[in-house]
Order: structure tokens, then sequence, then C-alpha cells
């Protein structure tokens, strides 16, 4: 690409050191460096820093059949619990030696596909995605191309051919369900996310079967996007249909941000007229106003445990599928209290 | 990497379109699309994808000069105002055929540098980076390289040597300022982040000569981090110290919702006893509680322009250095009222 001073060379880092080539190459390979001292290896490390030494990818990959770089895939980061997800999957990453490197996908499934083959040009060692669809043209191209992979948030229709990191919804919902029933609130609108997305579907269709078992009447409306605008779209039509509800459970927190802006906006109070519970507990929704009670996802812990996957899967490709289910909590805060009839 | 099934070329494709090579090479040549017509272009494309074409990253080197591909560097995928500026470079360099590869440094010069040049082994055409400190190694090893580079957000002492994208931080300041002046303030606390960071040192700068030519006494205490946890340690030692200040101007708006969180824990209510300024406007700034006055930075437009810049540079790497400029706003929500003397 540009001016090329003297290339630096393994050689020159060992006779700046005066150590042996061998010695210089072990600390510099992830998989070797174990067997040389530390001390020794950080000085290493700090010389080839100081001397401006890259790495050259092919032979790095000569050596190691590796590139010790992950791609990872989030549908929309404007969406604020995806960079916590990053942030998880960095850090276990960068420990182990590896570049991540981030696309982000805008939910779209031709932007996605464009991205992870262009990034599959660049040999990355296996992806984390983050972005899937029930029925995703990325994720079948990987398992076609037998690449390593985890979903982590979001899975397939058919997740037993996957690797991945999920959060128990099951028990979210539940849990956002009894702490309304506890509240006296015995009619309960569900805002879902798109049906073509993971938690669209699930969430909907755990919400109905838990309202039916404890005798709540469901009421649900099936919006196009988990985002702040859908969610005021759905709170605006529920206005309208004068419905009879008392509380609402979002499908995501930007949905619950959404429904009570417009609940403000038309001068109905959360929680005295209505309750609102979110689902993620993102950043920044104890300082909303009101604080949302929400059910809490351990986003961080999310990236982290799908890193970990992932470098197994890189190490073992033939291990079996895993699904690692996290144990979202209850996070009561201001948006919800006593049902008065409304 | 994995089990290859027969490669496809652009002969394959032209076969299956029934049209010549040239066609389908120009067509999926960014440089050269514009020679053919919209509709074969898009047929074509639609046709690549569909036989799982990936272009080889050396022939396209060698055909175009390009890897079509733009490094973004963020120090904090955490912090708000991150997101929509790698929206906004992603939304332009993607209608322009390139791929954009998000790393996330943490703030961390070593990690930047490694990540950095980790992509350039990679060769990526051009870095966006919005990591900059003040005296910047990354920045160093760029200018050294002659890589097309262009800095958004934060810049270096020297910014005269690099393609910058910033707000306005003077303008940003006065507006805060005069706000408060108008409200009746007249001791004000600015709560500055850090001084190896271009917003931590010159909002600072600009704070103390702002208040000294208008009367108004000044004090500032200078954080380590533009965060939550800086804010709210800000405000405990403003409390401590039993400051005279009736209004708080803090460097970011993470650092303004640490600080409101500090003081209504410990019972100070804002606006009523306390002002409040952030600085950014970032996402969701408008459903705090109370809602923050802040001075709003175009963020998605601070990438926008970034991107359009870097392609200028890679296109004519000799232009002259170019400083974009935009003007701040200042947008009054909830956090800041009418001085009662303390």
């Amino acid at each position: 690409m540009t001016g090329n001073k003297k290339r630096i060379r393994i050689r020159d880092i060992a006779d700046h050191l005066d150590v042996s080539t061998a010695t210089v190459s072990r600390a510099l390979n992830p998989n070797t460096e174990h067997m040389i001292r530390k001390e020794v290896v950080a000085g290493i490390k700090d010389a080839a820093r100081e001397l401006g030494y890259i790495p050259s990818p092919i032979a790095t990959a000569l050596r190691t059949d590796r590139t010790y770089t992950v791609g990872v895939a989030v549908p929309d980061i404007l969406n604020p619990v995806f960079p916590p997800i990053i942030n998880g999957i960095q850090d276990h990453l960068h420990q182990n030696g590896y570049l991540t490197l981030i696309v982000n996908t805008n939910n779209d499934q031709r932007v996605a596909l464009d991205e992870i083959r262009r990034l599959i040009t660049r040999q990355v060692d296996g992806f984390i995605l983050a972005n899937a669809f029930l029925d995703d043209i990325s994720v079948r191209e990987c398992l076609l191309r037998e690449i390593p992979m985890v979903l982590v948030n979001r899975s397939i229709k058919n997740g037993n051919l996957v690797h991945q990191v999920l959060s128990d919804d099951e028990f979210g919902i539940e849990l956002a369900i009894n702490h309304l029933a506890e509240l006296g609130h015995v009619r309960l609108l569900h805002l879902a996310g798109p049906p073509n997305i993971l938690h669209g579907k699930q969430r909907l269709k755990i919400f109905r079967q838990l309202c039916r078992k404890n005798k709540i009447q469901d009421e649900y409306m099936v919006m196009d996007a988990f985002s702040i605008d859908a969610g005021a779209r759905g709170a605006q039509q529920f206005l309208q249909q004068q419905s009879k509800a008392t509380a609402i459970l979002a499908g995501n927190d930007l949905m619950a941000v959404g429904a009570m802006d417009t609940l403000r906006n038309a001068g109905v109070s959360v929680p005295e007229e209505i309750s609102v519970v979110g689902f993620n507990d993102m950043p920044l929704s104890d300082m909303l106003r009101p604080a949302l009670t929400t059910i809490s996802i351990p986003h961080m812990e999310f990236g982290n445990q799908a890193a970990r996957l992932l470098l197994q899967v890189i190490e073992s490709p033939d291990i079996s599928r895993q699904l690692v289910l996290l144990t979202p909590k209850l996070v009561i805060r201001e948006s919800t209290a006593k049902c008065r009839s409304r």
C-alpha cells in the first residue's frame, strides 16, 4: 500500500535482544509462548513493538494454521445491547491473542452475506454472529463451508445445527408475567418483535402460553422492528384501540422506551395508569424516567461465553453442538406498580 | 480454512448469464461498474451472490490497486456516541462498495497499535480513527507509513498533520456558558475529561477563557475518564468540598449522568438546586430523568463526513490537509433551571 521501509523480521528482533530466533518465534506465537518465561515473552513483545515488527499473515498461517482473527457481526450497532456483547467477546479474544473484527449488518441479510464473504476471503478463523434471522443465508453459508461459528443472542430455526449462546427467554417472560400478576394485573399487552427473529417469535409464543396457564387475558401486537420507533407505534395503536390492558410487556427495552414516551406525550402516566416492563436491561435503562423495570440479560457474559465457545470450536471443530443458556433476572424499578383497574 | 467446494470464477458467472467475462468483470469492479448499464450490473451482482462468487482479494488488488476495505477504530464501544459515528461511516462506505472493519481499542494505545498493525497486514485502503490521544502512537505509525487516514471526533496535538472531522468545541462551550449565564448562574464547575485527549484539554481551556471573559467564577476538576463513574466521583468531590457552584458543565453526557445520579442519591435535586449540562446529546439523553440539557453534536454526520473525506484521500493522497468543523447546538431540556443562590 505504501512506502515500505525495511521490513522488520524475527531475525532483527533476535539480534536486537541477543536471543535465538527460535525463542523470538515461540514468544510471538500464541500457541507456543507458554514455553518461554513470562518476562522474556514480555521483553520480546516490547522489542517487537518498538522495532515495528508486523507478523506476516502468510508465515503466521503456515506456522500455526491460524490467522488469529475472528469476525463478529452485529445487526444494529445503535441498539445499546450490542456494545456490551462486543466488549465481552473482545475481552476474551484479546486475552487469547485474537483480533476481533466487527461488522454491522443493519439487519439486512444481503449486506451481512456480503460482509461475511469478504471476511472469509481474509481468512478469519471463525465467526460469532449476533445477527441471525430464523432463516439466515449467512449462517447457511458458514455451515456449508464448515467455518467455525457461534451464534449469540439470536439463533436460527434449526438451532441444533449450530453452537448457540442464548438467554432463557421462557424463564425471562415468566419472571415478567409473575411480577405483573403479583401487582394485580390481569390484562397484559405484549409488543412483540419481528417474527423472523428468534426473540420476536419465541417471546410471543411463551407469553401466550403463560398467560393462558395463569388465566391472564393476553393481547399482543407484532411489530416490524426491535426499535424505539416500533414501541412508539405500538403504544399509539394501543391508545387508539382503547385496549383494556393495564400493563405492557415490551419485546425489548428500546420498544419500552418508545412506548413510555408515547404514553407520556398522550398524558397517560407510567406506572400510575399503565405499567411497562422491558427486556434486556440495556445500559442507561436505570437512568430513564421512570427507571425501567426489566428482565436483565448479562450481555457482557453473553459475549464472553460466545468467545470461549468459539475458541473451543476452532480447536476441535468436531465437538458436539452446544447450547449455552444464560439465566435472566427480574430488575424491579419504577415503571411498574399495583394495578388500578382503568 | 475449510472444505473448499469448486471456486466460482468470473467465467462461471459469464456463462451462467451468457454475457462476456469483460462485462462481468467491469460490473463487479466499483471503479468500472459505471461503464455498464445499471440493470445489467444488478443482474450480474445477483448472479454472483447466488452462485457464491467471492472475489479473490489478490486479483481485486491487482485489478484495482484497492482492497475496498476501511479500518475504523473506536476507543470505547460502550460510550453511546460511537455507535452513531460508526453508523454514519458505514452508510457512506457501503454505498461506495467498501467494507467497514471496526476495532475497539479500549482507550489503550498499545491495543490500538496492535490492532491497526494487524489491519495493515490485511491491506486496508485507509483508516478512520475515532480514538486518537493528543500524542498517539498509532497515528504516528500511519503517518510514517503514509496510509490514508482521517481522524474523527478526537485529534492529535499537531492537528495540521492530519485530516480531521471535529466539533467546534469553542462554540459548544460558549453555548453552554451563555445558557447558564442567562439563567443567572455566576459560579460554574467544569468536570473536565482526561488532559491527554483533545476534548479533555480543549474544553477546559475554553471554559476557563470564556468564564474569565464573562466574569463568571470558574471551578474545575480534571477527571481520568469520560465515563459515568468519573462523573459520579466528580460530583462526590463537589459535595465534599461544599463548592459554591450552582451549575455543573460536564465534559460529556456520561459524566453528566454519573453526576446527576450522585447528586440525586445525596438528596440534592437537579435542576432545582444544581443545574447540569452535558456535551454530545448521546442517544437516550432525552429519556433520562431529568432529561439532559446538552450540547448536541451530529455524530451520524461526523461519521458520514469522515468517510467522504477518507475516500477523497484514498483517491488523491496528496490533497491539502482538511479540517471539517461541525457546529454543535444547544438542546435545552430539564436538567437546567434559573439559579437560586445556595
